[in-house]
């Protein structure tokens, strides 16, 4: 059974590869009567596009979105409507270079999946990663983007920012202006030391990890005790991106060094005082903010050369060339918010069906 | 849909609450043939079983466990074998005291489910937190102890220890030593002191949070990406744990402040240098041990006085009574034990399904 | 991935054999809130009690229902409601008798699932067919009845009744006289051929097949295109009954001999003339009543002696002894219902989900 | 949850309306290595293609496949090979005439999901049916088509043809004559009829139904009870083309009339005495060929005037233009064989997912 759906109610398969056709996304679930306004939705896909200055890859992928189902424009409306039937998405490639990757048919990339993939497959599309690819991201911010829009009929949002990248970590959180620089981070300061620290990698040909938060207004009761709980489904959507590896929820590993009465969120009639559950209690949304943040990798595409072995499980070196982002920080936000919003818009419609009336 | 079933080939739906009948399992796709020991199983559940010390309840809950279908003892063997129906498990409550928690049935307890079970469901269970009480996870260590017996087939093994408790971190790592003291830590002079802090601050009444460290020994090949990569599996099935805010893989949130050069593994002919990716590339296992830690929080039922509400929204002072345990270390170690099982043999049951003849 | 769950919003687990401990069935998915009065669950196990007849053994299970969890009883009220969390159902064995099994430890029983069993599971349980027994069906009408409670809230109910028995057909269709014969035949003429034919074929030592009508007032909407239709589920759901090995839907098999001008349900301001459909267009409910019809075969348990082979493979005569039903027909009745509640009630919940509000 | 997506191993989701920008499949859980032979897939296209003849409307579709993602030639190779990675096909739509549906827009069309789907999804595609077109189908034959190349692997094949066609029934059933008609049917006498049949009856303005009979070999041991049997997911994945209004497995709904010392097929060391079991027992695949007849009903779409009401509910005459087949038979044939090769391949792998190796 592979893995290529997300969700449960609005469930999200996504397909394609690197350097092949392209990528896309069929959504299965999505309610009947929702307007997706292309334009909208395309500038969602604008958000993830490389080629905006020094962290990201000069490359550039239009990412221009297709939909080719499950849309209808109403007699006297302008814009389409869902119309209950699955969404098919895609996003053809147009700018790859296949020949770049030839150096890399017979040898491993360390912190890649090159060798994972051929221990699980006995085959490898060795063209940039295949399957592993960031790019596939483009299917899942797509989709997110449709779920965007259902969740706007529910009042509920989601923003991720940088908290931290390259060891530079925010000092204040000022949600106002992270449109002002090119890394979404909440504190002006600190975005201008990460500009300075990106510059420095790079000249040394390595690459950055960081860490992203990201909240959401959510209304109480969402998440399905006990396996589906609000803050599983969560972990489970934002792991699923390639360079994460770790999740924490609200005070997360602080909690280790923390006592009951100083980590319960009192109640009081005006609602919670402090948010150290992250706004889910025993796997439900409790209405409260829902704080989330994932650790993000260095990307494994570095320009120093590195020790690694070839099919023949002989010893190499490898330099692996090509044009690459210095990090996955930023383009990996809205990937961070497109997995929430998934979760979130699985699990309203997850939560819809129980809502049914009783005596 | 509710969320109450874990896993895609070996699945495992839990049902039960502290203060009714029981709880229970009933696992559908475990391999026909395998041999279940009943003694091994109850072994298994001893382990999580409170009363043991300090930093546990002196509640004594046998939780005898109960196998009631799916297994046939074949002719002239001694022991019941799997027969490839579904495997269903109860415990049976013998030690329910419902009327401990009458003074509960109006208020909302800080750091509980109480309020978000009530959001969603609109009617509450208020008796020890019905589904959401930590009873709920003898189920899961029973089913755990199933799988643990399909790994045994497969070569693999996973360990849990705790690596830290209530701001007490171990400072050198000697599985050898985890079952000589009650808190399975690797370090026993950290031990000593971790009992200490347990008895510092059971006398404040409050509780204590810590970390543990899960490794498992598995075979390249297992995971599904995009979605059901191997750590984001791993990550749900473990942040579905109650206490659980935060999972890292590897380096974890160490990555945040790495260069690419320091994080990527290299890869020699006799393995990889170093495991900073935890055992995981790009979804797939990759042969390398896999390293998991979670977050565990304080138990959210203290004994000092907290400020709460009550079903009027009316502000309250509450007082948790009852007997509880300091920290849901040890007793969460053989929770998270049976998570990453019940996650490893569901994926090497899905692998084994692409596992399949070609020309 | 075996296939011991039914059901996708309202999901049925079942569990047991004929011959172990006893059988259940765990329900994820149940809205909270619905009263389940144990008395009328119970009067539902009742319906499928054996030994009320001739067409029926002689052996008395009394199918005493026990609930194990996901039910409260809120302050105030007699009857427990249903939580939202799993609802546990158990059926304990009481009278079964392995010894007389014995004799086909090494044999496989023409028309049985013997030999299917042991070429798939390499193991097989032969006390009674294990698994495979008529037993399993116990648990199906418990959770059906429990899918009862759930759709009265939707005004929804279902009735089946039996139209040919042992080659004796229905002449005339009078549902208020079906509780009036052990047959739930609507034919009251009828039921006494059948009633004859019953005795006839017993004394032959052999057994008779059926047909089976269905009936559903259902509102329209029901059903999810396209491969979840709702005639899809519903053929999945009664072809899932051991003895069925036909399936229609409104004119049925009748419409190969139809021209489209005939078949056509012509739709007037006051509904539809006629019902070829059988309720179902385009694989949603109309609003029309549901009509299925289910062919039954043959009990293959006969007295009579047959060609078999055992575990060798070699050629021998068995007589199957022991107490057995001349035909599944009546007793496979409530059967037909549960899985038609079963099937309605998940697709009720499932609609629920896309009847999300829209701008 | 809509349920737009078909299996559990080999899970095949479709999209597209008859009058969009085309339709599609995407197909997770294909094993890696499995060679795909473009002209093979496209020559299986074909075979659903209209336009052949007078059974069939003189529309052309090319049904031109495209295959978009997860394959790959390995270097040496001529044939693209499966990586284990989804599998996306596409079939852009070319001649479409919405105009024609325009005097649709407000009219529901007499036995057509027309009502159902505005019951349900509360907004409606009129063009052509949408969604419920028979278009949909095209997307399975392509999946179906991947399914056999698969199948192949492990030595199953599956063939369907006609059995009855307006009234004409086959006398003879010799198989090698099925592709020398345009019917698939395997009496080249009653093919004849069945054309005279057909011409009378387009003359008419009328559609015909007719019976599709379906065989497979396919080895013991497929099947997962007790709610996926092998025959309840045939019937499941049949009922689910539209035109199916009935299902049967071997003697199916003659099992009526039978005994069970008639109905029963006795085991012989050779094997099978008989096959009224259709190849399947206890849900089982027990290596006799598996044999299911499909009732088809007569095409909807006539030129005859017929009574109907708008959207207004007011009653109006309805006489649906455009050029339309007079029976679903045969284009239906290779549908029916890709939902059974579908549901085998899905069994197949699911099936092998226990095939675990024990003690």
């Amino acid at each position: 059974m592979a893995g290529n759906t997300f969700g449960k109610a609005f469930r999200v398969t996504t397909w394609g590869e690197s350097h092949g056709t392209g990528v896309g996304a069929v959504i299965d679930g999505c309610p009947p009567g929702i307007v997706l306004d292309p334009a909208f939705l395309q500038a969602e896909m604008d958000r993830r596009r490389p080629g905006q200055g020094g962290a990201s890859s000069p490359r550039k992928e239009p990412d221009q979105l297709e939909i080719l189902s499950g849309i209808f424009i109403p007699e006297g409306e302008d814009l389409p409507r869902t119309t209950g039937t699955p969404i098919s998405l895609a996003i053809y490639n147009k700018d790859a270079h296949s020949k770049s990757y030839d150096t890399l048919r017979d040898i491993f990339r360390p912190g890649h999946g090159d060798i994972s993939y051929l221990a699980k497959y006995g085959i490898r599309d060795h063209r940039g990663g295949g399957r592993a690819s960031a790019r596939e991201t483009a299917a899942r911010v797509a989709a997110g983007a449709v779920a965007r829009q259902v969740l706007e009929q529910a009042g509920i949002d989601v923003l991720a920012y940088t908290v931290a990248l390259g060891g530079v970590k925010i000092t204040e959180k000022n949600l106002e202006v992270i449109n002002d620089n090119r890394f979404f981070c909440p504190d002006a300061a600190a975005a201008e030391k990460m500009e300075a620290r990106v510059d420095e990698v790079r000249r040394m040909g390595d690459t950055l990890g960081g860490i992203v938060e990201i909240v959401a207004d959510c209304p109480a009761g969402l998440g399905e005790p006990v396996f589906d709980k609000l803050e599983a489904e969560l972990a489970h959507g934002l792991m699923s991106i390639g360079a994460v590896k770790g999740v924490e929820i609200g005070a997360g590993f602080k909690v280790a060094d923390m006592l009951g009465s100083e980590n319960n969120d009192a109640i009081t009639p005006e609602g919670f005082e402090g948010n150290n559950a992250g706004g889910i209690l025993a796997g439900i949304s409790s209405g409260n903010e829902i704080v989330i943040r994932v650790a993000v990798k260095p990307i494994p595409s570095i320009s120093k050369k590195q020790q690694s072995v070839n099919l023949a499980n002989e010893a190499v070196t490898i330099q692996v060339g090509g044009r690459h982002d210095i990090s996955a920080i930023p383009r990996i936000i809205p990937v961070c918010e497109a997995m929430v919003r998934l979760t979130l818009v699985d699990h309203l419609l997850r939560h819809m069906s129980i809502a049914f009336p009783t005596e």
